[in-house]
């Protein structure tokens, strides 16, 4: 299958899945409307990199055009979903995908319909609970995918195993955030647990197990998608300060309002003369930093070459991902398109 | 075998899953310590109803001394562990089983290291992934129960009926305080789902299901599980606002702090005189309430007879229960067990 053509699957397999639930809730109740549309909206965004790389992981250990496997590579798009809403609510975000974050969404429902009390704690309990709904729903369709038992047992630990990773290193990541002293090395962790493999490696992982491949194709597996997941954070990271908002969906500056420390940050800060230290650290994580604050920003990561020392690691593991897949013992099929992704995932411009 | 040995086996499921998980997680990093300290201290603590509902489920059936039907009950006390952590995020709830509630423990974490910014949002990320990880491993540790993989399938279609229903029951729950007019049905109708359904009568089909019940012992045990499940509602009610907090673990008057619109305050609202009516309008959910007015409040319930109509409700309810065991087409040494349970759910103190 083509790159477009499994998106559009994954699209559909969403769709069924949650059409399915649809009459459940509203039997429950009519005023969970809101729930389900804030989640349409949630899942109408997004590049279906992870149910992609799970497909691809499928194919590359020999795993043929079963119906199953992109309902059970979908489910990741739940997944997250879950991560994204419980995230912003966590960041304070004001937007996804370029439209409202959940919890700002429902603060909005909150006045629109007059409710008691202030928004702000409605929007935090609608949207914990929708992100609980995500997490929830993305084991169920993993589960309820048509693929065999055994199949669905082996991949059952991978899963497992890639939500508890994403989850210990979004605290992580927090805690990062809270540290004095972070370091290039320190921050490379985070991305490790909290984003590399989690949004690479494992969907790779789980596709192969679900395929029953064997341990050297496992390997291959990590050997490429371990680099290609931190050039894939190291892109975001770059993207979340100078991303165009119009391509990104989030407002210019927003990582850097939010003092997120990214190994962009840290690249920076190791190369930052005395005066250009003293304004990264007060500024960054200010939630009223202007324009002029922001663009101040920019030119110091630019000038100190943290913004080119990190393109340059970009560069690194894209080039270690590609060359993992030169005489790799996978589908011959699938390298093409391990290949294409490993492009879009690195020098993509949202 | 007796509720007592059931506990403890519970106990000790949990006690061997979150220690299987514990090296992974410190391999992952030593900064995660606080995270599975957090979950230790939540999972000290509870009554177990939920795993001996579903254990007691599974023998009304004729289900045996299988080994995995206590480790699949008691993974339904990781998803409870995840929904008093979300909970009590969402209320600004400071104890939880008489002790600091996990975000309040994290803040205290944040002081104690000196950590960068404000507390709060430290507490509230990590709250959220430590109930985040909670489901996850409920979910994990269900699946990796011993029982065979049929049974765990028929169990499953069980299981994700009642996360869903506990989510959106949860929902409407947020939006039944945020609204004018509550009802004594409004209120039902949120028990229903949020709080019957999830305790007592899906625990007990979990267990049937696993067992492989008939149609006929899925229905009895709905006739007990219902009326039962509002019973214990009622009965959470009337402690939230009259409960011992030595024995409750919770500040004397939480409830009324936080506004919570159950079905007690509801028969109040009905029965209020203005002037009464009055009072409860403008200090129910008063953070600030002042121990005098917690009394007044208190005292109002009681005289308008809102008290005595809420524990009428809980006898009518419970009655109805115990009914339902009478000539049941239940494992003789099941009905036992469920009628000394029905009075843990409704005549207990904590």
């Amino acid at each position: 299958m083509t790159t477009r053509r499994i998106r559009k699957e994954v699209d559909e397999a969403l769709l069924a899945f949650v059409d399915r639930r649809r009459p459940d809730l509203l039997a429950i109740s009519p005023d969970l409307v809101p729930l389900l549309d804030a989640l349409d909206a949630l899942l109408a965004g997004g590049k279906r990199l992870r149910p992609q790389f799970c497909y691809w992981g499928w194919r590359s250990a020999g795993g043929g055009e079963a119906p199953g496997i992109v309902t059970a590579a979908a489910s990741l798009e739940l997944l997250q979903a879950s991560a994204l809403v419980h995230d912003d609510v966590m960041d304070s975000s004001d937007t996804r995908r370029g439209q409202p974050s959940a919890h700002r969404r429902f603060e909005e429902l909150h006045r629109r319909d007059g409710l008691l009390g202030a928004p702000e704690p409605f929007g935090l309990g609608a949207a914990i609970l929708l992100g609980d709904l995500c997490l929830a729903w993305s084991g169920e369709m993993y589960e309820s995918s048509a693929l065999d038992p055994d199949r669905l047992a082996r991949g059952r630990a991978v899963y497992d195993l890639m939500r508890t990773e994403v989850m210990c290193g979004q605290y992580l990541d927090v805690l990062e955030g809270a540290r004095r002293g972070g370091t290039v090395e320190t921050a490379l962790r985070v991305v490790e647990y909290k984003s590399a493999k989690y949004t690479i490696e494992r969907p790779l992982h789980l596709g192969a197990a679900l395929a029953g491949a064997p341990p050297e194709v496992i390997e291959t597996l990590s050997a490429y998608g371990r680099p290609l997941g931190i050039a894939f954070q190291l892109r975001d990271d770059v993207l979340g300060v100078f991303g165009d908002p119009a391509e990104t969906g989030k407002p210019a500056g927003d990582d850097l309002r939010e003092g997120k420390r990214t190994v962009l940050v840290a690249l920076t800060a190791e190369r930052a003369g005395p005066e250009q230290a003293e304004f990264l650290e007060r500024h960054l994580g200010d939630p009223e930093l202007d324009a002029g604050g922001v663009d101040r920003l920019r030119t110091i990561i630019e000038e100190t070459g943290g913004l080119a020392a990190c393109e340059e690691m970009i560069d690194r593991y894209a080039a270690e991902a590609a060359a993992a897949l030169a005489d790799a013992p996978l589908a011959a099929e699938a390298v093409g398109a391990l290949e294409e992704l490993a492009v879009a995932a690195t020098a993509r411009r949202a």
